[in-house]
């Protein structure tokens, strides 16, 4: 019926064998994938250990007194805190360089104090204090970001404050006939999972920052999970956002669809904690499926990999996981699987006439078995003009049990001594080879040491029916005597190449779903216009009249 | 297999007949159609003819003349329009008021001259011109508009310029893989079609405005068309938007998908023309159907009819046109179509003890049968569980050769004396009925002349998963002394009701595609808060410093 290779079941369970996602899988690393990257890249000829946070040098705290008793008192002692490991732990977000410079025990911009509201109204009364005492915050939930986005800066102001919205974790409302769920904003991701299963519902919103990542954050950076082909990104799951900002609290949001002029949510969605502090979200919500499927396939090279997830999305054929990784993640995902070494699966692709392998991971959710089988016929049928191998289930459920794993596992690589980061764009589907040539080039270009290039690995995670995303992993040698430099001149060479990719429609955006933060910052304006970054002051003048929120983010 | 009952070939014949939809059709009335409306609202018992527009009483031209020395430079003197007839020809909108006034030929807003540029640089040099001349200048596609959102008003300005878009009417360009054309924004929908079709393509936006409305005009005001369930608001087909602004011209939209900071095409979607002049849209588009199917079901009860779509709309199982009327709105189709007069119709109700007839009309569009036959049978296994009478495809494919001819069948009832109307909103499915009750309530309450109670009928004719809108169409004796109090009483009754719809999960919005223009104005502020008010004017401000654009239009 379809053109795709079912394996048997004996090959199917060779490539569980400790098969895990692209660069990523469980914290360790097996001999053989260490054996390999050194071989590859360079990587683990020496290690290189963390500072302990122990020994950083904290600055001291320069929260003005005053400031400290106003917060106690709204707070309450034990929710504002100032010692240094307190405030260490507060300090910026998950970025290579956030990274390496914790590790590196240097260059942490500290904040001067943690508040840790209990409510919406405590937040609104944290930040008119901000105001009243001319500090600067920076609202924080999973401290993820990978774009500088909860970087403690100060701007122009006295001192800058974290605000923690950690209490700020309940379920408010479920309403099981609209299927529309309110969770407050410091709720994480696999809290609201839980919070939201006992009554029945899921969100559907699986990121690979999911294990520590908010409602809130998901909001304010436009997130978008691995499950996106079938949920959305995340705000296409927003019906409202509650708000607080120093020019008072906004509630945003009233139906399921309105023309009562421009959507003001999509204002506060992706605004990065620059124009006020998400405290509530009310997001659409789907009964939790009851049949679930993953399995993954191989199709022939990036060329026809791409191709056939864009008859996929043209057909409404999408599974609701679709992941296709290039020639070198996917070589990266056999190698570090063990997978490389299964001669069952190299006569199969052999036989299949297959050169170059890609990786395709297809999920499916659904409501009743039918369901699923009609959805995944569908994929199937759509997929049967290109040359394929099916790897069966093991292989997709193992990307489903290892797809948050990739944070952990980069510790061990940094301890390796690798440079190891992620950067992402999205463009249409008429330039998205190109775009994709261009970043891969500029990346390799830059990031070579004493020789050695890295491997720089891509997969299309988000897919729509113009277009799609291209993630790019980098694993290569850290260039120790520079190491910030080095990933710096990379990202900014990326960067260029993604600002520069005119083509017949559109070009590739600075970021499809890590946000702006102040590593994207310099490049918005091109994006957005200078008529565009007009708007967005003239917007945060309206909200934040001195600037308080999170000052050096986002807005050029 | 399905609780649905097919109707035989010959009942599927004879209910075809003069079929026509709610309230709309041809534009004649059959004598049966006319008999039952006067037996049933008193509409009929006179005539009303309009004043002939050569009788209109129009003002002098207040355009300055080194104004309009300006405009015949830049845009040639057949593209300045000043005389009486042309300018009394693009005053105003297509809403009942609008019609009343022109009708009866007095206090019609006609503007003080139309120019009619070629292009997107021309519509940003007359904008500077209008500027430079202090001159309030109304964008202006194909007038459609039913909120007062096109009225030729001065604001504090010394004359208003309509600035009509209709040499805006190219197609520039294609992108056959990304499934993306830049149509110049006032390109009318049915030559967009025929443009999009000549390359296989087709945007699948098909408001009952179709005949006239425009692709800026679309963009402009949120517009949802009757395959929405399908295609998406026009809002989703949204890939970028070119504006003309008298701060400059600006290019919105890069890519697919973007986390680049805030949407900030969704505050050029939306803006009503205060904001900048949409001169070119990006948008997605679709292959051709292959295969389309319409036909109809009639469900008991508005309750059960509502949840049947909540069902379709949940499990993913809408079809692309989905339109749910009323018992009243079933009613009137059922009369003005003579089907009501079909034993075997009756008969079949009966049997299947349907006690309050609601016909739902269902559209596929496919690319294969296959396709269309899975989709189809996937709508119906959702429908199993609701009792429901099949009426077979001549009635569904009647409404949609019918779908379109609403407003010219508007000026026969005009003529006969009724007072008729539309309105609509959105909310949550968890307040949709209470919503849809008081709406009723407050029409029916208010529209009574003489003892005579209008026609209330409503209709969903957009389905989220989330919620719905409601559609209301009221029919009723017009009052001959007070025609537009008559209206603005209901008018205001039924938006308060909207505005203090307050429920479990949000409210009701004071439009779901109709936009703001003058008549929601009021409302607006309860919509997004006083914050979102400063915010609209803040970045108004930026975009057009001295007010030009637009006046008393959107923002409070």
């Amino acid at each position: 019926m379809c053109n795709t290779v079912l394996v048997s079941d004996s090959i199917d369970h060779t490539l569980r064998g400790s098969w895990t996602q692209s660069g990523a899988g469980s914290a360790r690393l097996s001999a053989h994938a260490v054996r390999w990257l050194r071989q590859r890249t360079g990587i683990g000829a020496e290690t290189t250990p963390a500072v302990p946070s122990s020994l950083v040098d904290v600055p001291e705290s320069a929260l003005p007194s005053a400031a400290r008793a106003d917060l106690v008192e709204l707070l309450g002692q034990e929710h504002v805190l100032t010692e240094p490991a307190q405030r260490l732990g507060r300090a910026g977000g998950m970025s290579y360089s956030d990274l390496i410079r914790r590790r590196g025990g240097h260059d942490v911009a500290v904040p001067d104090g943690v508040a840790v509201p209990a409510d919406p109204e405590q937040v609104q009364l944290v930040l008119e204090l901000c105001v009243r005492h001319d500090l600067a915050v920076v609202a924080f939930g999973g401290g993820t970001s990978v774009v500088g986005g909860v970087g403690a800066l100060r701007g122009d102001k006295v001192a800058v404050l974290v605000l923690d919205l950690a209490r700020l974790s309940r379920l408010i409302s479920v309403d099981p006939v609209a299927h529309v769920a309110v969770l407050q904003a410091g709720t994480r991701a696999p809290e609201a999972e839980e919070l939201l299963a006992a009554h029945g519902f899921t969100l559907g919103h699986f990121p690979q920052s999911f294990e520590r990542a908010t409602i809130g954050g998901f909001a304010a950076t436009r997130s978008a999970g691995q499950a996106s082909s079938g949920y959305g990104r995340f705000e296409s799951m927003v019906e409202g956002v509650r708000l607080a900002t120093p020019a008072g609290e906004w509630r945003l949001g009233t139906a399921p669809a309105s023309a009562a002029g421009p959507d003001l949510r999509q204002l506060a969605i992706g605004s990065e904690g620059t124009l006020g502090v998400i405290t509530e979200v009310a997001v659409r919500v789907r009964p939790v499926p009851v049949e679930t499927r993953y399995e993954a396939v191989v199709l022939d090279g990036w060329q026809a990999g791409a191709e056939a997830v864009r008859a996929l999305a043209q057909s409404r054929a999408l599974a609701d996981v679709t992941r296709l990784s290039d020639e070198d993640e996917s070589e990266v995902q056999f190698e570090l699987s063990g997978a490389a070494k299964s001669r069952a699966l190299r006569t199969l692709l052999r036989t299949r006439r297959i050169a170059e392998p890609c990786l395709l991971v297809l999920g499916w959710h659904a409501a009743t078995r039918q369901e699923l089988d009609e959805r995944r016929e569908r994929t199937f049928r759509a997929l049967r003009r290109f040359r394929s191998v099916g790897l069966g289930r093991r292989v997709g459920e193992s990307w489903r049990d290892n797809r948050f794993s990739g944070p952990r596992q980069r510790d061990t690589l940094l301890d390796l001594g690798a440079c190891v980061e992620t950067l992402e764009t999205a463009t249409y589907w008429s330039g998205i080879s190109e775009l994709r040539s261009s970043v891969r080039a500029a990346l390799l270009r830059n990031l070579e040491v004493d020789g050695r290039r890295p491997v720089v690995m891509c997969h299309i995670s988000h897919a729509y029916e113009t277009g799609a995303s291209l993630y790019f992993t980098v694993m290569g040698l850290r260039d120790g005597q520079d190491p910030l430099g080095q990933w710096d001149r990379a990202k900014r060479a990326a960067t260029e190449a993604i600002a520069d990719s005119e083509h017949a429609t559109g070009r590739g955006t600075i970021t499809h779903h890590h946000a702006v933060g102040t590593d994207h910052r310099p490049w918005l304006r091109e994006e957005i216009g200078g008529l565009g970054v007009e708007v967005l002051a003239a917007v945060k003048r309206t909200v934040d009249p001195t600037g308080v929120l999170n000052p050096g983010k986002l807005i050029p």
